[in-house]
């Protein structure tokens, strides 16, 4: 088992469909007569990120997992995306990143120390950060980011989510 | 690396979780004169399961998850709640049955061939069917119900759905 497997594929995959989610959220302002923008403001209570903010945290947390668990420097993304276009080049931004990565750079990263800023100093290993913060978080943005979609009537599925799967031979 | 740190942990500390969230809802539901089990039924979209059937999906994800990955059978759990205190007792079945799970059990997990009746007759490897399906649907059902209570103003926040985090010594 390497960490990779746990991380870079399903980013890119989840993170690539999400573009599947906005041609759709495209279809129906097209059709409502709606500007497709609107959506990128829309949020599930007032006091709660809007769907922009959902999934540049999305992107930061994939983002700052593979550079943890593998000991590089992330990249900065300032966090000016207002329109669904530049959603989906913040996504492409961090596919692309994604690409960058090797299973060979994920060597030992089940005990390399990962942290953050406003843990304090605090770090977790590797294999803790991944399973108890870094999915938990990127899920947790990715998924009301749809749940956002989903509310204001865009016809995605479970599938558009989850995507494919790698089936045995 | 054995797929027990990934599962059984996780899920009986975010599934536990919800036990506060419930907490928050019942005294919301107290303090603005509301049924608290109207919430039971609550929903993000008309075509979308509510808040009951979410969390059942995500407690089924979670049985059907550590039975297959460790080659047992499932126990079966009708789906029958429809209160808040119906939902606490279906999570805690489910907690009371990661508990008689043991690291031994998780051996060979990663190669162990696991499908569900709707895949046709289609397996993937069990580390294939953690990571592509099992924990992007478990997060998918458990953030939606998180959704749901945001959206009707219930005041949990991000740190009541991490819970904690396993520092380093």
């Amino acid at each position: 088992m390497n960490l990779y497997d746990a991380t870079v594929p399903i980013f890119t995959k989840l993170l690539s469909g999400v573009d599947k989610w906005l041609d759709k959220a495209t279809a129906s302002a097209d059709a409502k007569k709606f500007e497709v923008d609107t959506l990128a403001s829309a949020r599930l209570a007032p006091d709660q990120y809007p769907f922009v903010r959902q999934i540049q945290a999305a992107c930061d947390q994939v983002k700052f997992t593979v550079a943890k668990l593998t000991g590089k420097e992330p990249p900065k993304h300032p966090d000016t995306e207002k329109t669904i276009a530049e959603i989906r080049q913040r996504i492409r931004t961090v596919v692309d990143y994604l690409a960058t990565f090797s299973r060979e750079d994920f060597a030992g990263a089940e005990e390399r120390p990962c942290g953050h800023s406003w843990m304090g100093g605090k770090s977790l290993r590797g294999g803790d950060y991944l399973d108890h913060f870094a999915l938990p978080n990127f899920y947790f943005h990715l998924v009301t980011a749809y749940d956002i979609l989903r509310h204001n009537g865009i016809d995605v599925g479970k599938m558009d989510y989850i995507v494919d799967l790698p089936f045995r031979g």
